[in-house]
């Protein structure tokens, strides 16, 4: 080891021991990896000051950018993956459990509730789409209560909250039945950038990489007893998948057939979408224990 | 390795991928390693999702008090050794060079021009300190007209750009002389906490670390051909330098005697500094070449 290695890690040693009195463990082991790590990524590319002040100037931008409706620093985590790993290391696979994918930034509270076979897209505009499945445990059993939140962007990739007015429109939250089954009118998912007008979305630029994110519909599914699942649907056949999600949250089984049907094809329900034509698909989710 | 392990390598696989089309080389080589050791980061501390929100919370509270005058960024990057690192690999040991530390978020640009003698106080509160030294290269030749910059903290822990109102006031620039010498009248450096009403503040206190900075005295030393120093110098005998300097900043090579004087003393200068004693140090700067 050189003097200046010698120099570098004693600087790291130094850091990681300041945490040494630290009386919650957990957090000190938390705050020592995140110092390990820090110091690993600055000595091995040997990082310049011209590039730290780049990253000191980056992280201040998201902040300012970020406020109530845009979180850049959940979208920069989106990006370079890591929230898709924490839903990784979070979820691990657990028997036939339904796979979980990225919250993302859109989720929110207090959605409007309906009915079995109600509408979520409001006045959100799109192909409508009729999504039906049932809610199990790993054990077989039907869910009846699962909570249901489903919520997605409209045919021009925006969610209700990006709108300059404050509807609400494409999100809502529903009950399973007594059978554990569920259905609802949704919209045909279609691809969309994620907010790219900000540091994150220079930092794509830069990169040669895509924003756009491959067509999907959000899940979280909760019920007492189980693991809550956050999720997403995808669409089968968008180019998008074969182009790479922007935030890396595909995973094979979540690649669902949404079946378009003619306009004069009578609806599941005998509603009349009018001359669009209309889609439908099946998305029928496992729940983990929670304990695992 | 398990189902799992492989799980989350390929995710981060996936990650470093999405970077292979970067056409500039090194932004790719710094954004592959950041998420490699991001990633390694999560999976080794398996970091929950409750901790992954107070993560994005912590950043954007930094965002949020962040402003042309408070940069808790850079603090951040300070308490976690990781500006101090920076400064490790940008400034590798050569020869007799003065040791470089961390910049912080105090300097300013344009700080007024003093002569020979002048002071750099205007009108900050404290006991006058009389410092000089001389400028030289490795070689041991002075570097006339070298540019020092100088600033500080006065007696109650606060830089000029903490005052409430715009006045200037610990800080200046001045040219090393013919023989590569300078002088100048400062402040007798004391221990203060680094701004800790914000998240930064917050972490120290919840992992049990003192906020305070070992009591020291910036330089930024520029010539032409030679490499910019950046570096503090430190009062031998300040108890803050066995309780730990809250950013690391602290080399043994920059602690140096202050030597107080009584009031009575005459001074270097002749200058008349009242009652209240003054100090005098000596700090001889070796600069190394720009090319190392």
């Amino acid at each position: 080891m050189s003097a200046q290695q010698r120099m570098e890690q004693e600087l790291v040693d130094r850091v990681v021991g300041s945490f040494e009195n630290c009386g919650n463990e957990r957090l000190k082991q938390v705050m020592q990896s995140l110092t390990q790590h820090l110091h690993g990524f600055i000595r091995d590319v040997r990082l310049t000051e011209d590039e730290w002040n780049a990253a000191i100037a980056f992280l201040t931008a998201a902040g300012q950018i970020t406020d109530d409706k845009r979180q850049e620093f959940v979208l920069l985590s989106d990006v370079l993956g890591a929230s898709m790993q924490v839903i990784a290391v979070n979820n691990e696979s657990y028997k036939d459990a339904t796979e979980a994918t990225v919250f993302g930034p859109f989720f929110v509270e207090d959605a409007p509730e309906i009915s079995h076979g109600g509408d979520i897209a409001g006045d959100a505009a799109g192909q409508p789409c009729w999504v039906e499945g049932t809610v199990r445990d790993t054990d077989g059993n039907p869910v009846p209560g699962a909570r249901i939140e489903v919520w997605e962007a409209d045919e021009d990739g925006l969610y209700d909250v990006q709108y300059l007015d404050k509807r609400v429109a494409g999100r809502a939250h529903l009950y399973a039945d007594d059978q554990g089954q569920y259905a609802f009118w949704g919209l045909t998912p279609t691809p969309y950038p994620i907010p790219n007008d900000g540091p994150v979305g220079r930092l794509l630029d830069s990169v040669g990489r895509s924003p756009v994110r491959a067509s999907h519909l959000h899940f979280m599914v909760t019920a007492p007893g189980l693991r809550t699942l956050i999720t997403h649907i995808f669409v089968e056949g968008d180019p998008q998948l074969e182009i790479g999600d922007s935030v890396f949250g595909v995973k094979d089984s979540l690649i669902k057939k949404f079946e378009v049907q003619e306009a004069e094809a009578p609806t599941p329900d005998g509603r009349d979408v009018g001359s669009t034509g209309w889609a439908r698909t099946r998305f029928d989710v496992v729940l983990a224990p929670a304990s695992v």
